[in-house]
């Protein structure tokens, strides 16, 4: 990276912080050379820091407040002030760090980058752009939107066709991102009323490929699926659901007999290596787009691998300049 | 079973019609002690029979015309009236059978059987109640509505709530089944405009336990999990296709090295096993509920082990009077 970006980080925000997120970003200064404003309480923040001080390219802002996973989002993002996600997300409104990225309250998270950085002018409403991994070596689909607006108008679905479809090119990196719309049925008139309203408007998005279906997901057909955000947040649990289950039976089988035990310790270190590339962590976060600024959005149970990967994608959409492409793609729109 | 249940089944419905049906057909008539009366093209289906005749328990209706995929399913149910979907619905309306069974065009066998059996008084729109496997001997949940009502109003889905509480008590042999609200997360203020208006009707609901997420499906937190037929049927195919990736995964380890393939040799029939407890054709057929009569909906690829798992669902659902007992369960919501 040539000028070195800095990343504001929600030290305080996941069900692991802050030693998780401290850890990851220190991590990410040294393996990424991106700098990283640490934001959260300092007397918390600096003694989990090598020497217990500042540390090359890691640098903490003090904030006095947490937004915790119990408070109203668009509450806590006016109220909570002096908390270590708004003031993560001041920082980058101010110049002092190009991006954000948090862990925590996915909500709160949202409202405080809106809030601070503002729409791109055109766009209605953000969404969140959710990488959903395909095994076997396949890249990556994006589901958009995966939970920031859970209440749609039509056209808002072709507008985060449009915005998944850029976001894809340097995500992805595929030069003609295929998108799909998520239906009930692949032919045409299929869907509920939103998704017959949408369908037209999405015709005329390039790259739209028509309707798929909730078993497309995690295999190639697209690259971008389009949905909206309470849909797109069922489907997303949902694999996580069947995942789970499926984990569970075949740990259950590994250790279902003797001689399954044996073959297990051959399998096992195999099956966790093909796993991992399929772990949220190592896909990394998701980005919310549609906010005149680079937010990056981790889970809730975050480890310090996956606040590297975020750490990852903010910088890199910094430095492709994410926001100036989606306000080109938009416009056209 | 006490007196001989007749379930029509529609021959031609299905990608491996007729043969997987006729097949699945004389084995529910063999194994099951049901009456099974196939409706189909009688010189398609005739020559599948042992010496090419009827069987004890299996007589055959000759019905001319096919509602294939692609029929829009509306119209096909109103004037494909000698096809073998809408004379297996008629035959049940004019009692030579008491259920029917029909794996093709999921809404042309739903329109077919609201048309020729009508609606429980009351019940403002039919669901399908989908049992989803919960791995490692857990007792099945109940997805409802999984695909039959796409645009859903708020009291909808608490009829939707009663009508699988009651259907729970049967198929799953629970007493007092727990009922969640499909949503965007679990807190009750979560959800899009419908979930949010749902949600205080169905705290009227006995047994209701509040918002659940996709991610407890698969997993027993609730026996009944209500949601529109639109996002049910995206997070069905949404497991579906976690499922697939899964599967891909684990047997792609599985061939990825001489020593795996050696320690496969004893996990993959363990695998093959413990998988077929949570096979769709195992866990059986889809009830229509909210009908006045029995419809038991099988996948589109059903096997004849999908087709007697349906059969033995329809006639359970006879025997139980399911009908009768929705009608109860209803008239007091």
């Amino acid at each position: 990276m040539s000028t070195r970006v800095t990343v504001a980080v929600d030290a305080m925000g996941g069900d692991r912080a802050p030693g998780e997120i401290v850890a990851g970003a220190l991590q990410a200064a040294g393996e990424l050379g991106v700098g990283v404003l640490l934001v959260g309480r300092e007397e918390e923040v600096t003694p989990l820091l090598p020497a217990g001080g500042a540390t090359d390219g890691v640098e903490v802002l003090d904030a006095r407040e947490v937004v915790t996973m119990h408070d109203e989002p668009a509450a806590a993002a006016r109220t909570k002030k002096d908390s270590s996600l708004v003031r993560a997300a001041r920082a980058v409104r101010e110049g002092h760090a190009q991006a954000m990225v948090g862990a925590g309250n996915t909500g709160a998270t949202m409202a405080a980058a809106l809030l601070k950085m503002g729409r791109i002018r055109g766009i209605a409403r953000p969404a969140i752009a959710v990488p959903i991994p395909v095994p076997n070596g396949e890249r990556p689909q994006l589901l958009i939107d995966g939970g920031s607006t859970v209440d749609c108008a039509p056209e808002w679905l072709a507008q985060f066709a449009r915005m998944g479809r850029e976001y894809a090119r340097t995500r992805l990196g595929v030069d003609e991102p295929r998108v799909g719309l998520l239906s009930n049925g692949e032919e045409p008139g299929k869907g509920d009323e939103l998704r017959k309203e949408a369908y037209p408007l999405l015709e005329k998005v390039e790259g739209f490929a028509g309707n798929v279906e909730g078993r497309d997901l995690m295999h190639g057909t697209v690259d971008v699926v389009v949905t909206d955000g309470f849909t797109g947040n069922v489907a997303l649990k949902s694999l996580e659901g069947a995942l789970r289950a499926a984990v569970a039976l075949v740990f259950g089988v590994l250790d279902s007999t003797p001689e399954a035990r044996e073959a297990g310790k051959v399998i096992t270190p195999l099956l966790l290596a093909a796993a991992a590339e399929i772990d949220p962590d190592t896909t990394g976060g998701a980005a919310l787009l549609g906010i005149d600024g680079v937010c990056v959005i981790s889970h809730g149970a975050s480890s310090a691998r996956a606040i590297v990967n975020a750490i990852r994608v903010a910088a890199e959409c910094v430095d492709t300049d994410v926001v100036g492409r989606l306000k080109e793609a938009t416009r056209a729109g």
